[in-house]
């Protein structure tokens, strides 16, 4: 297996965290540099038409995109610890959470971020009110949590 | 088992689709009815405090909100026939799919109506650049697609 990895970016680093709580050794890297646009080569194109970090490719070549659906295949070929669930409900619950904080927070950080940061603007069509709105409505949540 | 429904909206739809594939008939079904803000009442911010439907209650009384969290759930209990895989790299790739889906194309249709609709606009705080770029984006997804 391969895994081509993106350095800081947020979903690379999700899935070295996965591998590290499942005690589970990295496979071989192969850096790709978001800075430098590399993810928007025609080589990586070809690997994820969507241009998306990380990607593992299987020793049978396929090509394995999205973050959860690499974490899954990790958690198949090594069942312990179950960081998915160990049963139904727990599975279910497992997913539910996850996709709380990714609809519910990562996705509003990522939007703030992609759309506001001048690091994003040549990687990004960037659309200042979209950032505004998601910084409003995360610290609105963040306050009620509080209280 | 019992399900709080949420009539037309597509995650909902999404869930009654799910068991009609999988041959399993539908539990209790509790109508929410969004155009009357229902989903934000007290009671069911109480099941689930994302104010989104559906949510399914287990018997023990858990409240399971997400979509593909119920999904997942009724797939094990009833694992035939198979909707999210059969082996690890069959359900990586099932995930895979998934989320190229919601991330790629749902979420964009999604923000074009939730921020551009004259019916959501009691909803939702609309902002009407997002749905804009969503909309040229997705066009030009597709007649990418099409070449």
């Amino acid at each position: 297996m391969k895994l081509y990895d993106g350095g800081r970016a947020p979903n690379p680093r999700r899935v070295r965290i996965f591998f590290a709580e499942k005690g589970v050794p990295l496979p071989e890297r192969v850096p790709v540099d978001i800075a430098k646009r590399e993810h928007k080569s025609e080589a990586f194109t070809r690997l994820n038409p969507s241009q998306r970090l990380p990607v593992l490719v299987l020793d049978d070549g396929t090509a394995l995109a999205e973050t959860i659906a690499i974490c899954r295949y990790i958690e198949s070929l090594h069942p312990q610890p179950p960081l998915f669930g160990r049963d139904a409900r727990e599975q279910a619950l497992v997913e539910m959470w996850n996709r709380r904080i990714e609809l519910g927070l990562f996705s509003a950080v990522a939007a703030v971020f992609r759309h506001s940061h001048p690091s994003m603007a040549e990687l990004e069509t960037q659309v200042p009110e979209w950032a505004e709105a998601n910084r409003e409505s995360r610290a609105a949540a963040f306050s009620a949590a509080r209280t």
